[in-house]
């Protein structure tokens, strides 16, 4: 673990005084994070280049060291009640990180988090704030030892690793914390009310409106973005008032427990218990998440991950708001473009970004059988497989070049399916054929990564693959019997099992309102004509909504007001004034 | 039914301009409201007086004929699909009302709705706000004929019917309104998102934010407040762009479907579906409400009633968000006071109001076995039961005085735990006795009327009669053995039963702030030391929240952000600029 700050160095952040010169410190952050919330400009933070120019020259090495520093080690969180040690991650690339972390019972992290609640719930949403964004700076500050850990669980590249899982997982803790600011400072903490009594003196009462945490929380991370898809619901929490116990998935850890290692500190020194945010290590088949979900005590679950657990959940932990991503089958309808190659490279690098393991990745390709108008001619679905072939390689480039891009495969289970859909589409005749072949690449650093391109299967709407997630690198190009049946196909595959994106591409002004109504019914964002450096699975925190809880890949939205509601309530009190005289 | 404005008094409703029109002519209003809303002023935009003096000489007999037109008729609607007519409401006053109402399968309603809801739903917020507020205001216009149809249905006195059941109700019908219009425009509907790319062109995009309403809602109504407890659900569904089938008890219909009369035709008017408000009365023993509940076309529910009731929602209509208010158990702890008479007398007036028919009226007073400090000397639990006796007995007054507080029993289930509750009391020796007998009252005008006046037993924090709600004019009063066992029971019958209002009465600063912790801990609104015209069961619109969403009594609360933003989602698209020359 690096080492906390001495108590030199922030002599005062434990009192009253520290919290309200903590807040001074942070207010531009918080007042320019509300007014992107509010505008949806671009803004960000926390800068999303590694480049030593932005982060110093020692800021590379140093997180490097940092992240090295914890292999083949115990990660001590100093977590009362611990009964052991658990974890054994194996990174895609390859080696055992060999890093084990505190286990504790359910039964023993939630008398932790009950124990830790009271203060901090009632300490107010201004000190909250602070210490919230002071840790995201902490948090911001350990971005290249996060980044590896990152890399080294999710199998991202590494620049990947650091932009998703450093500064633009930051941007939306901060996004989550501005919001929950926002909710918790709705209503006026006092007033005085007063109401005419005709010729009578009015009555008069003092009003308090506090917000109240609902208690503990649980975020349930994900193996391919541990910290990207685990911040907003932590920080809503924390933020909200709730502790908050962080079950990272028992491949990607490493990322969450420095995580929690850095909201620990910056609680600690505030004067606050550490065991707010408590890490939940769980050994292998002990199914924790499941357990603690089913605790009364338990008040709010965030869940990334498996449409199968996120419904279990939101069937079982009635008791709690629960709030799910779960896998949705994510589309582009492709109608006619006025810039052919810029289209085509962007769809490339969209399925080739991390091997296609993003929840926001599309999945199925749709486009009319007779082809589509652009500016190098009609195009029939066949030329357009082949120009997207070849715009992958080209994106892809030399293998040291691809695998940057690529990452490594992130488990067993991706390969397998990606394996099956190989299988299947070369025994196909017609319908489920192969349109681009996945290739397997050596990479050049670590030589027991596996790192697959995308596999791209010819296909029609008929078949019942592109009605479900095939997460991983493969993607279905469905052709149409007409433009609208595209429509057609969007519209029920997203109303039948969701989706986290969509993306139209047409130069026709009333097919494009046609698409923009389709995307609106079936409650699914939408990209329009991405021709260039923007790309269908890239959402930006302050401006673009992640999911939207309007259809079946998610009940939430990375961040509404809605996100944030359900974490607190407001508690009022009243008491008469005495009467003016 | 009352006539529609003519065309020629309304002309261009239904155009664009009109609607236009028609939000700057409630643009004063609706800024009002939020301002009210934010800092928890008092503000109304509906008198609550009943008197000629405010609505003119000609409103109350006007709105009693309009009342009285009613009875032994038709109530038409024009509702698509009806296949009957439904209806057999009694007045809790004596006589039938013998209205009917359209009946409708749910098959039936949820067709209406769901073809009336596109233009709607796609209309925008400022629209819809307009319309909702033109829709208050002329339910305002029909206050005295509402008010005669709560009296005849709820049992409520007339001038309580008036207040709750008009001008209070239609203040929080705004309240609901203003809340979700401020929502809904949390987040700027187009943003410029212009991202620097170093020496490279910034990347720069337009991007569209439009709230989207989840469907169709179904408002489930009660008995006691057939409007209060309906309309704002009713009111944040419709503006937040929902369709709403409006359910009532079929004890109290009438005033639903002159609510739904009006919705219907300010909205024909406006040029939209008048199906997008739906009244739903029902057969005996159809249950409609679970019915519709359990169809997946609707998103939201929105029910006041019964703990099983309401339990049975949130666990069978998972598809849906659920807002409930069920069964709580109020509780009013007393430990000292420097204003004894007010106090007693506050409480008496409390207990009194529409023979503690309301679910915010207290259950359990809660006072030191060792009696209570007070500016008339020390007062044991028997000395203030015998002054609570006198108040209720000097409050009440002579019997045509006492029936305009009481009114009537609402019905047979109420009138049977009162008799039953007396006869146990009566039965028992020590705990459990009574300590204020309940009288019957002859009403001098509805000689069948029912007219009871509060019972209070004196008992034991032991009884198991103190941990469940007997909604009715029944209050224990629970001697304990100190001031703080008091704050415990409250502390343990609010966090297993829940409550909908708690008070307190103490002089001293520390136990009035041990109230205040016990109160935001257990999660109920607390008010302090009420001693002249504020009365715990009464909650002003704007400025307190009724529930709070945080106890087993209630999952929601009129009027905090939880209760809006589920009822909509923001959906995004993004389509890049042209690069800027």
């Amino acid at each position: 673990m690096t080492s906390a700050p001495t108590a030199a160095e922030r002599p005062d952040l434990g009192t009253p005084t520290g919290l309200e010169a903590l807040a001074q410190r942070h207010q531009d952050k918080l007042d320019a994070a509300l007014a992107a919330i509010h505008d949806r400009t671009y803004w960000s933070a926390y800068p999303e280049s590694p480049s030593p120019r932005v982060y110093g020259e020692e800021a590379g090495p140093a997180g490097q060291a940092a992240y090295e520093s914890h292999l083949g080690r115990r990660f001590d969180l100093a977590q009362p009640g611990s009964d052991g040690w658990a974890g054994s991650e194996v990174s895609p690339y390859g080696p055992e990180l060999g890093v084990t972390y505190p286990h504790l019972t359910a039964d023993a992290l939630i008398m932790a988090a009950a124990a830790a609640l009271p203060a901090w719930r009632h300490s107010g949403p201004a000190s909250r704030t602070a210490v919230c964004i002071e840790i995201i700076d902490r948090i911001n500050a350990r971005s290249f030892e996060i980044a590896h850990a990152v890399m080294h669980t999710s199998g991202q590249a590494f620049v990947m690793a650091f932009q998703a899982g450093g500064p633009h997982a930051q941007d939306r803790a901060l996004e989550a914390v501005a919001c929950a600011h926002a909710e918790q400072t709705r209503f006026a903490p006092t007033a005085i009310w007063e109401k005419p009594q005709g010729k009578k003196p009015p009555l008069l009462m003092e009003k308090t409106s506090t917000p109240i945490s609902r208690g503990i929380a649980l975020v349930i991370g994900c193996n391919t973005f541990p910290t990207w898809n685990a911040y907003p619901g932590l920080f809503a929490s924390l933020a909200t008032g709730n502790a908050v116990i962080v079950k990272p998935h028992p491949r990607a850890i490493l990322p969450l427990a420095i995580t929690v290692a850095a909201a620990r500190e910056v609680l600690a020194e505030a004067g606050f218990d550490p065991n707010l945010v408590l890490l939940a290590a769980e050994d292998p088949d002990e199914r924790l998440a499941a357990t603690l979900a089913q605790r009364p005590e338990v008040k709010i679950i965030d869940f990334t991950g498996s449409t199968a657990f996120g419904e279990w959940l939101e069937a079982n932990a009635r008791h709690a708001r629960v709030y799910t991503e779960k896998a949705g089958v994510n589309a582009v309808v492709i109608e006619s473009t006025s810039d052919y190659a810029g289209m085509v490279a962007n769809l490339a690098f969209s399925l080739i970004l991390y091997s296609g393991q993003m929840c926001t990745t599309p999945q199925n390709l749709l486009i009319p059988d007779s082809g589509i108008a652009t500016d190098q001619g009609r195009k029939t679905p066949a030329q357009f497989a082949a120009d997207l072939r070849a715009a992958i390689d080209a994106t892809l480039g030399p293998d040291q070049q691809a695998v940057e891009l690529l990452g490594a495969i992130v488990n067993d289970g991706v390969l397998a399916r990606l394996e099956a859909a190989a299988a299947r589409a070369a025994a196909a005749g017609g319908a489920g054929r192969i349109a681009v072949t996945s290739r397997e690449i050596a990479h050049p650093s670590f030589p027991q990564a596996r790192v697959r391109t995308p596999l791209v299967i010819h296909t029609e709407p008929g078949d019942e693959a592109i009605t479900s997630e095939c997460f991983g690198p493969v993607t279905y190009l469905v052709s149409t019997a007409s433009a609208q049946e595209a429509l057609a196909v969007f519209r029920r595959t997203v109303a039948a099992k969701g989706a986290i994106t969509a993306a139209v591409h047409s130069t026709s002004d009333e097919y494009l309102e046609q698409a923009r109504t389709a995307a609106l019914e079936a409650g699914v964002a939408l990209s329009e004509n991405l021709t260039s450096g923007v790309y269908v699975n890239q959402t930006a925190a302050y401006s673009d909504f992640h999911a939207t809880g309007a259809n079946p890949a998610a009940n939430a939205s990375y961040t509404d007001g809605d996100f944030i509601t359900g974490r607190f309530r407001v508690i009022q009190s009243r008491r008469h004034l005495p009467q003016r005289s």
